[in-house]
Protein backbone atom coordinates (compact mmCIF):
# COMPACT_ATOMS: atom_id res chain seq x y z
CA UNK A 1 0.00 0.00 0.00
CA UNK A 2 1.48 3.54 -1.03
CA UNK A 3 0.68 4.38 2.73
CA UNK A 4 3.61 2.21 4.19
CA UNK A 5 5.84 3.94 2.34
CA UNK A 6 7.76 6.63 3.39
CA UNK A 7 10.31 8.47 1.48
CA UNK A 8 13.68 9.92 3.39
CA UNK A 9 15.60 12.78 2.38
CA UNK A 10 18.78 12.59 3.63
CA UNK A 11 21.17 15.99 4.57
CA UNK A 12 18.57 17.86 1.43
CA UNK A 13 20.05 21.06 1.00
CA UNK A 14 18.10 22.92 -0.84
CA UNK A 15 13.98 23.79 0.70
CA UNK A 16 12.98 24.22 -2.88
CA UNK A 17 13.62 20.35 -3.05
CA UNK A 18 11.83 19.56 -0.19
CA UNK A 19 9.23 21.00 -1.57
CA UNK A 20 9.16 19.72 -4.76
CA UNK A 21 9.65 16.75 -3.38
CA UNK A 22 6.10 16.75 -1.36
CA UNK A 23 4.45 17.81 -4.45
CA UNK A 24 5.70 14.74 -6.27
CA UNK A 25 5.03 12.48 -3.77
CA UNK A 26 1.01 13.78 -3.60
CA UNK A 27 1.40 13.61 -7.14
CA UNK A 28 1.45 9.71 -7.02
CA UNK A 29 -0.24 9.22 -3.29
CA UNK A 30 2.47 8.81 -1.34
CA UNK A 31 2.60 10.63 1.88
CA UNK A 32 5.14 10.00 4.52
CA UNK A 33 8.07 12.54 4.37
CA UNK A 34 11.07 12.11 6.40
CA UNK A 35 14.19 14.15 6.69
CA UNK A 36 17.15 13.58 8.15
CA UNK A 37 19.23 16.57 8.81
CA UNK A 38 17.94 19.00 6.53
CA UNK A 39 19.96 22.65 5.88
CA UNK A 40 17.16 24.65 5.94
CA UNK A 41 13.23 23.48 7.22
CA UNK A 42 10.70 24.47 7.61
CA UNK A 43 11.15 27.16 4.92
CA UNK A 44 9.12 29.58 2.98
CA UNK A 45 10.80 28.09 -0.08
CA UNK A 46 10.05 24.38 0.27
CA UNK A 47 5.61 25.50 1.03
CA UNK A 48 6.08 27.37 -2.67
CA UNK A 49 7.48 24.75 -4.39
CA UNK A 50 5.24 22.02 -2.82
CA UNK A 51 2.31 24.12 -4.77
CA UNK A 52 -0.61 22.80 -1.97
CA UNK A 53 1.52 19.43 -0.82
CA UNK A 54 1.54 21.69 2.50
CA UNK A 55 0.32 18.73 4.40
CA UNK A 56 3.21 16.43 2.95
CA UNK A 57 5.18 19.28 5.03
CA UNK A 58 3.48 19.60 8.08
CA UNK A 59 3.76 15.91 8.71
CA UNK A 60 7.70 15.39 7.89
CA UNK A 61 9.51 14.40 10.58
CA UNK A 62 12.72 15.16 11.18
CA UNK A 63 15.79 13.05 12.77
CA UNK A 64 19.14 13.29 13.17
CA UNK A 65 20.68 10.30 11.47
CA UNK A 66 19.47 7.72 8.61
CA UNK A 67 19.81 4.83 11.17
CA UNK A 68 16.69 6.80 13.32
CA UNK A 69 14.77 7.39 10.40
CA UNK A 70 14.58 3.72 9.59
CA UNK A 71 14.64 2.21 12.77
CA UNK A 72 10.81 0.95 12.18
CA UNK A 73 11.22 -0.07 8.34
CA UNK A 74 10.89 -3.29 7.11
CA UNK A 75 12.75 -3.27 3.50
CA UNK A 76 14.69 -0.39 2.81
CA UNK A 77 15.72 1.04 -0.98
CA UNK A 78 18.72 3.11 -1.24
CA UNK A 79 18.41 5.58 -4.73
CA UNK A 80 21.92 5.53 -6.58
CA UNK A 81 23.26 7.11 -9.28
CA UNK A 82 25.75 4.54 -10.34
CA UNK A 83 27.02 1.37 -9.04
CA UNK A 84 29.50 1.39 -6.48
CA UNK A 85 32.42 -1.35 -6.03
CA UNK A 86 30.52 -3.29 -4.07
CA UNK A 87 27.76 -5.10 -5.53
CA UNK A 88 24.74 -4.84 -3.69
CA UNK A 89 21.54 -5.80 -4.63
CA UNK A 90 20.70 -4.03 -7.52
CA UNK A 91 17.18 -3.37 -9.13
CA UNK A 92 15.53 -0.75 -11.12
CA UNK A 93 12.78 1.57 -10.49
CA UNK A 94 10.35 -0.89 -12.07
CA UNK A 95 11.33 -3.94 -10.18
CA UNK A 96 11.52 -1.48 -7.07
CA UNK A 97 7.94 -0.50 -7.71
CA UNK A 98 6.74 -3.96 -8.47
CA UNK A 99 8.79 -5.68 -5.36
CA UNK A 100 7.15 -3.15 -3.10
CA UNK A 101 3.51 -3.83 -4.34
CA UNK A 102 3.67 -7.27 -4.14
CA UNK A 103 4.91 -7.40 -0.54
CA UNK A 104 2.91 -7.70 2.65
CA UNK A 105 5.86 -6.10 5.11
CA UNK A 106 4.60 -3.27 6.67
CA UNK A 107 6.76 -0.02 6.21
CA UNK A 108 8.81 0.58 3.26
CA UNK A 109 11.76 2.94 2.95
CA UNK A 110 13.25 4.87 0.01
CA UNK A 111 16.09 6.66 0.95
CA UNK A 112 17.43 9.36 -1.07
CA UNK A 113 20.74 11.48 -0.78
CA UNK A 114 21.88 14.80 -0.76
CA UNK A 115 21.92 17.41 -4.11
CA UNK A 116 26.07 17.25 -4.11
CA UNK A 117 26.83 13.81 -3.50
CA UNK A 118 24.40 11.45 -3.08
CA UNK A 119 24.38 8.78 -0.34
CA UNK A 120 27.21 7.92 0.97
CA UNK A 121 28.65 3.91 1.27
CA UNK A 122 28.13 3.85 4.55
CA UNK A 123 24.44 4.92 3.61
CA UNK A 124 24.33 2.87 1.13
CA UNK A 125 25.22 -0.19 3.12
CA UNK A 126 22.27 0.83 5.55
CA UNK A 127 19.76 -0.39 2.58
CA UNK A 128 18.27 -3.86 1.31
CA UNK A 129 18.57 -2.76 -2.21
CA UNK A 130 20.15 -0.18 -4.81
CA UNK A 131 17.70 1.63 -6.87
CA UNK A 132 19.87 2.89 -10.10
CA UNK A 133 17.61 5.75 -12.23
CA UNK A 134 19.04 4.50 -15.69
CA UNK A 135 20.02 8.02 -17.19
CA UNK A 136 22.53 9.43 -19.63
CA UNK A 137 25.86 8.16 -18.32
CA UNK A 138 26.83 11.69 -20.12
CA UNK A 139 24.56 13.38 -18.06
CA UNK A 140 23.64 11.14 -14.88
CA UNK A 141 22.70 13.30 -11.84
CA UNK A 142 18.98 14.19 -11.64
CA UNK A 143 17.34 16.79 -9.65
CA UNK A 144 16.27 15.80 -6.15
CA UNK A 145 12.86 16.08 -6.76
CA UNK A 146 13.29 14.68 -10.01
CA UNK A 147 14.69 11.44 -8.88
CA UNK A 148 11.45 11.33 -6.24
CA UNK A 149 9.46 11.80 -9.15
CA UNK A 150 10.31 9.08 -10.76
CA UNK A 151 10.77 6.32 -7.95
CA UNK A 152 6.55 7.32 -6.48
CA UNK A 153 5.35 7.45 -10.02
CA UNK A 154 6.79 3.58 -10.32
CA UNK A 155 5.62 3.22 -7.25
CA UNK A 156 1.95 4.02 -8.02
CA UNK A 157 2.01 2.34 -11.03
CA UNK A 158 2.85 -1.09 -9.83
CA UNK A 159 0.09 -0.62 -7.35
CA UNK A 160 -2.34 0.01 -10.03
CA UNK A 161 -0.96 -2.88 -11.48
CA UNK A 162 -1.15 -4.66 -8.74
CA UNK A 163 -4.51 -4.91 -7.51
CA UNK A 164 -4.77 -8.60 -9.20
CA UNK A 165 -1.17 -9.48 -8.37
CA UNK A 166 -1.55 -12.84 -6.27
CA UNK A 167 2.00 -13.23 -5.38
CA UNK A 168 2.76 -12.93 -1.69
CA UNK A 169 6.33 -13.04 -0.39
CA UNK A 170 7.07 -13.10 3.48
CA UNK A 171 5.34 -12.12 6.57
CA UNK A 172 7.50 -11.16 9.66
CA UNK A 173 10.90 -9.66 7.92
CA UNK A 174 12.61 -7.91 10.84
CA UNK A 175 13.02 -4.27 11.04
CA UNK A 176 16.00 -2.08 10.11
CA UNK A 177 16.44 -1.74 13.88
CA UNK A 178 16.72 -4.98 14.37
CA UNK A 179 19.09 -5.67 11.33
CA UNK A 180 21.44 -2.93 12.16
CA UNK A 181 21.82 -4.34 15.89
CA UNK A 182 22.66 -7.95 14.63
CA UNK A 183 25.30 -5.73 12.61
CA UNK A 184 26.90 -4.51 15.79
CA UNK A 185 26.46 -7.99 17.52
CA UNK A 186 28.25 -9.56 14.37
CA UNK A 187 30.77 -7.31 14.67
CA UNK A 188 31.31 -7.23 18.52
CA UNK A 189 31.83 -11.32 18.93
CA UNK A 190 33.89 -11.31 15.37
CA UNK A 191 36.34 -8.68 16.93
CA UNK A 192 36.46 -10.57 20.29
CA UNK A 193 36.74 -13.94 18.04
CA UNK A 194 40.17 -12.51 16.03
CA UNK A 195 38.29 -13.18 13.38
CA UNK A 196 37.33 -9.37 12.30
CA UNK A 197 40.20 -7.06 12.78
CA UNK A 198 39.13 -3.38 13.88
CA UNK A 199 42.08 -1.82 11.44
CA UNK A 200 41.09 -3.63 8.35
CA UNK A 201 37.06 -3.99 9.21
CA UNK A 202 35.80 -2.63 6.25
CA UNK A 203 35.57 -4.88 3.50
CA UNK A 204 34.10 -7.97 5.60
CA UNK A 205 31.43 -6.10 7.07
CA UNK A 206 30.38 -4.60 4.47
CA UNK A 207 30.18 -8.46 2.66
CA UNK A 208 28.43 -9.84 5.84
CA UNK A 209 26.04 -6.82 5.91
CA UNK A 210 24.99 -7.13 1.91
CA UNK A 211 24.35 -10.73 2.90
CA UNK A 212 22.43 -10.19 5.67
CA UNK A 213 20.43 -7.44 4.43
CA UNK A 214 19.53 -9.06 1.17
CA UNK A 215 18.38 -12.59 2.80
CA UNK A 216 15.57 -10.36 4.48
CA UNK A 217 15.40 -12.41 7.54
CA UNK A 218 12.53 -13.35 9.51
CA UNK A 219 11.90 -12.88 13.24
CA UNK A 220 12.72 -16.77 13.64
CA UNK A 221 16.08 -16.17 11.61
CA UNK A 222 17.13 -13.72 13.59
CA UNK A 223 16.29 -14.80 17.11
CA UNK A 224 18.71 -18.17 15.84
CA UNK A 225 21.92 -16.09 14.48
CA UNK A 226 21.49 -13.57 17.95
CA UNK A 227 21.86 -16.71 20.00
CA UNK A 228 24.59 -18.44 17.66
CA UNK A 229 26.81 -15.42 18.80
CA UNK A 230 25.40 -14.69 22.12
CA UNK A 231 26.60 -19.10 22.49
CA UNK A 232 30.23 -17.84 21.09
CA UNK A 233 30.02 -15.06 23.33
CA UNK A 234 29.89 -16.65 26.15
CA UNK A 235 32.49 -19.37 25.57
CA UNK A 236 34.43 -16.44 24.61
CA UNK A 237 34.29 -15.39 28.50
CA UNK B 1 16.11 6.64 -31.71
CA UNK B 2 16.38 9.35 -28.74
CA UNK B 3 17.60 11.65 -31.17
CA UNK B 4 14.60 11.77 -33.64
CA UNK B 5 12.28 13.05 -30.42
CA UNK B 6 11.25 16.55 -30.01
CA UNK B 7 9.92 18.12 -26.69
CA UNK B 8 7.63 21.05 -27.05
CA UNK B 9 6.56 23.24 -24.55
CA UNK B 10 3.72 25.34 -25.19
CA UNK B 11 3.52 29.35 -23.23
CA UNK B 12 5.65 28.25 -20.96
CA UNK B 13 5.21 31.16 -18.13
CA UNK B 14 8.66 29.95 -15.48
CA UNK B 15 11.41 30.03 -16.88
CA UNK B 16 12.93 27.79 -13.96
CA UNK B 17 10.64 25.40 -15.63
CA UNK B 18 12.13 25.16 -18.99
CA UNK B 19 15.65 24.84 -17.49
CA UNK B 20 14.38 22.23 -15.40
CA UNK B 21 12.97 20.20 -18.11
CA UNK B 22 16.22 20.75 -20.42
CA UNK B 23 17.84 19.24 -17.37
CA UNK B 24 15.11 16.35 -17.19
CA UNK B 25 15.63 15.73 -21.06
CA UNK B 26 19.22 15.16 -20.90
CA UNK B 27 19.21 13.21 -17.92
CA UNK B 28 17.59 10.53 -20.89
CA UNK B 29 19.52 11.34 -23.46
CA UNK B 30 16.84 13.54 -25.33
CA UNK B 31 18.35 16.77 -26.86
CA UNK B 32 15.68 18.72 -29.04
CA UNK B 33 13.54 20.77 -27.00
CA UNK B 34 11.10 23.82 -29.32
CA UNK B 35 9.44 25.91 -27.52
CA UNK B 36 6.25 28.09 -28.12
CA UNK B 37 5.93 31.58 -27.19
CA UNK B 38 7.53 30.96 -23.71
CA UNK B 39 7.09 34.10 -21.50
CA UNK B 40 10.85 35.03 -20.62
CA UNK B 41 13.80 33.14 -22.36
CA UNK B 42 16.68 33.07 -22.86
CA UNK B 43 16.72 33.34 -19.04
CA UNK B 44 19.32 33.15 -15.70
CA UNK B 45 17.07 31.41 -14.07
CA UNK B 46 16.55 28.48 -16.70
CA UNK B 47 20.28 28.39 -16.73
CA UNK B 48 20.53 28.04 -13.45
CA UNK B 49 17.51 25.34 -13.02
CA UNK B 50 19.77 23.61 -16.48
CA UNK B 51 22.02 22.57 -14.09
CA UNK B 52 24.87 21.91 -16.84
CA UNK B 53 22.08 20.75 -19.67
CA UNK B 54 23.11 24.08 -21.19
CA UNK B 55 23.41 22.87 -24.56
CA UNK B 56 19.80 21.91 -24.58
CA UNK B 57 18.58 25.48 -24.11
CA UNK B 58 21.26 26.67 -26.35
CA UNK B 59 19.57 24.78 -28.91
CA UNK B 60 16.38 25.05 -28.42
CA UNK B 61 13.91 26.47 -31.15
CA UNK B 62 11.41 29.25 -31.10
CA UNK B 63 8.17 28.96 -32.87
CA UNK B 64 4.84 31.40 -32.34
CA UNK B 65 2.24 28.69 -32.71
CA UNK B 66 1.99 25.19 -32.02
CA UNK B 67 1.37 24.31 -35.53
CA UNK B 68 4.62 25.72 -36.58
CA UNK B 69 6.77 23.60 -33.98
CA UNK B 70 5.21 20.19 -35.32
CA UNK B 71 5.32 20.94 -38.99
CA UNK B 72 8.16 18.08 -39.76
CA UNK B 73 6.59 16.02 -36.86
CA UNK B 74 5.66 12.28 -37.98
CA UNK B 75 3.81 11.27 -34.79
CA UNK B 76 2.92 13.63 -32.22
CA UNK B 77 1.70 13.14 -28.81
CA UNK B 78 0.22 15.53 -26.07
CA UNK B 79 0.25 15.07 -22.68
CA UNK B 80 -2.72 15.98 -20.80
CA UNK B 81 -3.50 15.68 -17.00
CA UNK B 82 -6.77 14.04 -16.99
CA UNK B 83 -9.20 12.92 -19.94
CA UNK B 84 -11.34 15.68 -21.42
CA UNK B 85 -14.20 15.56 -23.14
CA UNK B 86 -13.05 14.55 -26.31
CA UNK B 87 -12.41 10.59 -26.03
CA UNK B 88 -8.78 10.86 -27.93
CA UNK B 89 -6.60 7.73 -28.25
CA UNK B 90 -5.59 7.93 -24.78
CA UNK B 91 -2.07 6.00 -24.13
CA UNK B 92 -0.41 5.70 -20.75
CA UNK B 93 3.66 6.81 -20.74
CA UNK B 94 4.73 3.14 -21.03
CA UNK B 95 2.48 2.95 -23.95
CA UNK B 96 3.80 6.17 -25.50
CA UNK B 97 7.27 4.81 -25.10
CA UNK B 98 6.85 1.54 -26.48
CA UNK B 99 5.06 3.06 -29.28
CA UNK B 100 7.93 5.41 -30.13
CA UNK B 101 10.74 2.65 -29.52
CA UNK B 102 9.13 0.51 -32.07
CA UNK B 103 8.23 3.23 -34.88
CA UNK B 104 10.13 3.76 -37.85
CA UNK B 105 9.24 7.42 -38.17
CA UNK B 106 11.86 10.12 -38.46
CA UNK B 107 10.66 12.42 -36.20
CA UNK B 108 8.32 12.49 -33.01
CA UNK B 109 7.15 15.54 -30.93
CA UNK B 110 5.56 15.23 -27.16
CA UNK B 111 3.81 18.13 -26.44
CA UNK B 112 3.04 19.64 -23.17
CA UNK B 113 1.28 22.46 -21.83
CA UNK B 114 1.52 25.84 -20.03
CA UNK B 115 2.12 25.21 -16.04
CA UNK B 116 -1.52 27.04 -14.89
CA UNK B 117 -4.07 25.51 -17.51
CA UNK B 118 -2.43 22.64 -20.03
CA UNK B 119 -2.88 22.24 -23.57
CA UNK B 120 -6.48 23.63 -24.89
CA UNK B 121 -8.56 21.28 -26.58
CA UNK B 122 -7.39 23.41 -29.91
CA UNK B 123 -4.15 21.96 -29.04
CA UNK B 124 -4.81 18.53 -28.57
CA UNK B 125 -6.71 17.93 -31.43
CA UNK B 126 -3.29 18.39 -33.23
CA UNK B 127 -2.15 15.48 -32.03
CA UNK B 128 -2.31 11.78 -32.63
CA UNK B 129 -2.32 10.68 -29.19
CA UNK B 130 -3.25 11.85 -25.64
CA UNK B 131 -1.02 10.94 -23.06
CA UNK B 132 -1.65 10.51 -19.74
CA UNK B 133 0.47 10.70 -17.02
CA UNK B 134 -1.31 8.54 -13.84
CA UNK B 135 -1.35 10.49 -11.22
CA UNK B 136 -3.55 10.46 -7.07
CA UNK B 137 -7.02 11.93 -8.85
CA UNK B 138 -7.15 14.61 -5.71
CA UNK B 139 -3.72 16.28 -6.65
CA UNK B 140 -3.42 15.59 -9.90
CA UNK B 141 -1.35 18.42 -11.29
CA UNK B 142 2.32 17.71 -12.15
CA UNK B 143 5.29 20.36 -12.30
CA UNK B 144 5.90 21.15 -15.96
CA UNK B 145 9.64 19.46 -15.37
CA UNK B 146 8.42 16.97 -13.71
CA UNK B 147 6.16 15.87 -16.24
CA UNK B 148 9.06 15.94 -18.62
CA UNK B 149 11.15 13.99 -16.80
CA UNK B 150 8.07 11.10 -16.56
CA UNK B 151 7.71 10.52 -20.20
CA UNK B 152 11.61 11.18 -21.12
CA UNK B 153 11.98 8.00 -18.48
CA UNK B 154 9.86 5.90 -20.11
CA UNK B 155 11.18 7.09 -23.81
CA UNK B 156 14.42 6.15 -22.23
CA UNK B 157 13.31 2.89 -20.71
CA UNK B 158 11.79 1.64 -24.01
CA UNK B 159 14.51 2.38 -25.93
CA UNK B 160 17.11 0.35 -23.48
CA UNK B 161 14.55 -2.47 -23.23
CA UNK B 162 14.54 -3.18 -26.93
CA UNK B 163 18.74 -3.60 -26.56
CA UNK B 164 19.46 -4.26 -22.69
CA UNK B 165 18.44 -6.42 -19.72
CA UNK B 166 18.97 -4.78 -16.92
CA UNK B 167 18.95 -7.74 -14.48
CA UNK B 168 22.34 -8.24 -12.45
CA UNK B 169 24.01 -11.10 -13.69
CA UNK B 170 24.41 -13.67 -11.74
CA UNK B 171 27.66 -14.41 -10.74
CA UNK B 172 29.79 -17.21 -8.90
CA UNK B 173 26.70 -18.49 -7.23
CA UNK B 174 28.24 -21.73 -5.16
CA UNK B 175 27.21 -25.15 -6.13
CA UNK B 176 25.03 -27.19 -4.04
CA UNK B 177 27.71 -29.44 -3.07
CA UNK B 178 30.03 -26.32 -1.76
CA UNK B 179 26.40 -25.38 0.42
CA UNK B 180 25.29 -28.89 1.71
CA UNK B 181 29.76 -28.65 3.76
CA UNK B 182 28.62 -25.30 4.81
CA UNK B 183 25.09 -27.08 6.48
CA UNK B 184 27.25 -29.20 8.02
CA UNK B 185 30.35 -27.30 9.59
CA UNK B 186 27.27 -24.93 11.03
CA UNK B 187 25.51 -28.69 12.41
CA UNK B 188 29.28 -29.45 13.66
CA UNK B 189 29.79 -26.12 15.00
CA UNK B 190 26.82 -25.32 16.74
CA UNK B 191 26.76 -28.91 18.27
CA UNK B 192 30.48 -28.56 20.00
CA UNK B 193 29.28 -25.09 20.89
CA UNK B 194 26.58 -26.62 22.55
CA UNK B 195 24.01 -24.09 21.16
CA UNK B 196 22.50 -27.66 18.72
CA UNK B 197 21.01 -30.07 20.97
CA UNK B 198 21.87 -33.41 18.68
CA UNK B 199 18.51 -34.76 20.24
CA UNK B 200 16.81 -32.00 18.99
CA UNK B 201 18.55 -30.72 16.28
CA UNK B 202 15.86 -31.24 13.53
CA UNK B 203 14.27 -27.62 13.46
CA UNK B 204 16.87 -25.34 13.89
CA UNK B 205 19.02 -26.63 11.24
CA UNK B 206 16.30 -26.56 9.01
CA UNK B 207 15.72 -23.12 9.30
CA UNK B 208 19.34 -22.03 9.06
CA UNK B 209 19.47 -24.40 5.75
CA UNK B 210 16.51 -22.67 4.64
CA UNK B 211 18.21 -19.15 5.25
CA UNK B 212 21.35 -20.21 3.72
CA UNK B 213 19.64 -21.58 0.54
CA UNK B 214 17.38 -18.53 -0.15
CA UNK B 215 20.31 -16.49 0.31
CA UNK B 216 22.24 -17.74 -3.13
CA UNK B 217 25.62 -17.50 -1.64
CA UNK B 218 28.90 -15.74 -3.52
CA UNK B 219 31.88 -18.18 -2.81
CA UNK B 220 33.43 -14.87 -1.19
CA UNK B 221 30.14 -15.06 0.96
CA UNK B 222 30.72 -18.79 1.51
CA UNK B 223 34.57 -18.32 2.55
CA UNK B 224 33.51 -15.91 5.34
CA UNK B 225 31.67 -17.88 6.79
CA UNK B 226 33.50 -20.99 6.72
CA UNK B 227 36.45 -18.61 8.05
CA UNK B 228 33.51 -17.64 11.15
CA UNK B 229 33.09 -21.17 11.85
CA UNK B 230 36.53 -22.33 11.31
CA UNK B 231 37.60 -19.04 14.15
CA UNK B 232 35.00 -20.47 16.39
CA UNK B 233 36.28 -24.13 16.38
CA UNK B 234 40.01 -23.32 17.08
CA UNK B 235 38.78 -21.12 20.46
CA UNK B 236 36.85 -24.28 21.16
CA UNK B 237 39.59 -26.86 21.22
Amino acid sequence: MLSTICIVLVNPSHPGNIGASARAMKNMGITQLRLVNPEDFPSDHARARASGADDILDNATIYDSLPAALQDCHVIYATSARSRHLDWSNVTPRECGEQVANAKTSQTAIVFGCERSGLSNEELALSHYHVQIPTNPEFSSLNLAAAVQLICYELRLAQLDSSTSSLTPTNEIITAGQLYSLYEHFERTLTQLEFLDPKQPKLLMQRLQRLLSRAQLQKKEYDILRGILSAVDRKLR
